[in-house]
């Protein structure tokens, strides 16, 4: 057997020259004065930096393109709180840019803007929160979009743990797009990108210390490029929902849309597609891969008439390599979860109650 | 002498009804399920309910006004990490939703949108989050503002400090709108609306337990209308730097505008405005009112041409009635502030390497 793929050593990492003079998160880092500047000039700007984010005002201003300026928007937000910050495939950075792109994504928006609100650990190491505003940097490259205003407070030493994150975003809605949780249809097929589970299994096998012959690693990416990829090859209106199966694995999405469209969802369990060894590491952990988290995978109801040209367009993209037509939204038991198993009987989904993975992002 | 103004005694707050079975917070508050849905439902709906809130996507769709589509947008963050959560004149709910609106309006921009992302501790009294909730409800119906999307996360017991909360806002710049940090020119005039080191002295004065005749209290409060009324009351292009002076006072703000825009800044101490009461807990404290954060409170660079006009604006404004000329702006000593003191005498203000009053906001 393979080891476990470390997370990269952190004494590896270094921070920008003119800030070791406090090689350690101090209170003062938070207090708005030199010590914050300092933060901003050679931490934050050089990572970031862009135009928008280079006036220092108490906002940035943003101009929309000529041709958006009908537009609707679209906004969210999340915070991330993930242990360790640092996994298999990404880091807490990837995950807070990620996680933003994706739910602008899944309205069927262009991310454009993203802010990012920082809570400190008086005593995390500068050179830890140095890599994570690296990974964060790398991401907003990757998906196209600009980190454009952003905030830093300090808490005291053991009220917080580390670092937490908040990234919020803005994207730009085309014309005509209506992607909603509500618009699931009786018929529609439902498909997923790529394998689950991969995300919350990597982040689990590095804290109970789990190896496998191949190592887990997490799906973390940015999935604006697929939507629309998906989109762009689907008659308009033929793509009804899109979500991004994060906390509470497929299932937890699944539950919320059935509820608000007023649909059943039936699933074939052998057509959901699991790595080996995540199937592996759930068993041992008694965990159903069907409520494990993803970061990099989207779930999509497409008219059934169109679900074979869906499929097609989702696997000829890199993101898209393994996905598969898992189910179908049926009329019958609006608001449940209904799997036929591979002997052929039947299951009952049940919704989660609360967290089987605490702090899986 | 009177007695402090006391915080609300948090066993007169409750929780909604359905969400009694779980009094405190648990780590499933924070984990996709049922337990997340309840919160939603019973809790964020109710208070904050939009139709843009109410879409429940991953992301909130929003549209402009038709004499909006040609403007541009702002945008900000802001995390809040204040102790005590409750204090004479507010709570970090108030903070969490007049911070962010302040910090649009000084971009000239009328706020819109807010975003709103918790990381709860374990064990927090669902009473309190409730409590929280309304007041930011309370706030972002003042303010003018929809908190349109949101998310929670939950950490383990000692990984917190019961409540952080981060806002990030939209807003929309008005055309030929140009208030930014590097406006200031020579000759510009000074002004604060109102009397500075509120917020900061009634943080203080809690955490420190001092008791005044009259008891201190946050200035707290969102100043959208009062920019707007100062913009509108002068000719186009006057009106040059807007800035809340917030963490680090009014000295961190002149500081940063002085040396964003190459001027110097003169003061006259004799005219800024600061309380009996505020003076007497920072001379009892060891602080400089300059230096102190205040969270209801603009600092304006006006053409001086125009300085009458905009000082008469101001006070005409419910927010703004103790408003003051305080100083100007100088081709001398750029980047520096220096102020006339009352005897005549002239003090160069330093800046502040760090925090004088952690967790202020």
């Amino acid at each position: 057997m393979s080891t476990l793929v470390a997370p990269p050593d952190p004494s590896q990492w270094s921070c920008p020259a003119p800030l070791r003079d406090h090689p350690t998160i101090v209170l003062g880092h938070g207090g708005g004065g030199l010590l914050s500047a300092e933060l901003i000039e050679h931490l934050f700007v050089p990572a970031f930096g862009n135009p928008a984010l280079d006036q220092m005002g108490d906002a940035a201003v943003l101009a929309l393109a000529e041709s958006e300026r009908g537009a609707r928007l679209a906004m969210t937000t999340d915070s991330f709180v993930v242990r360790p910050l640092v996994f298999p495939g990404g880091s807490i950075g990837d995950l807070a840019v990620n996680g933003t792109v994706n739910d602008l994504a899944m309205r069927g928006a262009r991310p454009r803007w993203l802010s990012v609100g920082f809570i400190l650990e008086e005593g995390l190491p500068l050179a830890t929160l140095a890599r994570v505003v690296d990974d964060m940097a790398a991401a907003a490259r990757r998906a196209g979009v600009a980190i454009v205003t952003g905030d830093t407070k300090v808490v005291e030493r053991g009220h917080g743990d580390g670092l937490y994150v908040n990234t919020a975003g803005v994207g730009v809605v085309p014309d005509g797009v209506e992607i909603a949780p509500d618009r699931a249809r009786p018929g529609d097929a439902i498909l997923v990108s790529g394998t689950l589970g991969d995300h919350g299994m990597a982040i689990m096998s590095v804290r109970e210390g789990l190896e496998f012959e191949s190592p887990i690693v997490s799906d973390c990416r940015p999935l604006a490029a697929l939507a629309e990829a998906l989109r762009a090859a689907l008659p308009p209106g033929a793509l009804h929902v899109l979500r991004d199966p994060t906390r509470g694995g497929l299932a937890a999405s699944l539950h919320e849309i059935a509820g608000r469209s007023g649909v059943g969802v039936a699933l074939e369990d052998a057509r959901i597609p699991v790595r080996a060894e995540v199937a592996a590491a759930c068993e041992m952990l008694g965990m159903d891969p069907l409520h494990v988290a993803n970061e990099g995978k989207l779930v999509a109801f497409v008219d059934g008439a169109h679900a074979e040209a869906a499929l097609a367009a989702l696997r000829a993209h890199a993101d898209g390599e393994d996905a598969a037509l898992v189910g179908y939204a049926v009329a019958d038991h609006p608001g449940q979860l209904v799997a036929r198993t591979a002997i052929g009987a039947t299951r009952v989904i049940a919704p989660a109650l609360g967290e089987q993975l605490p702090r899986i992002c």
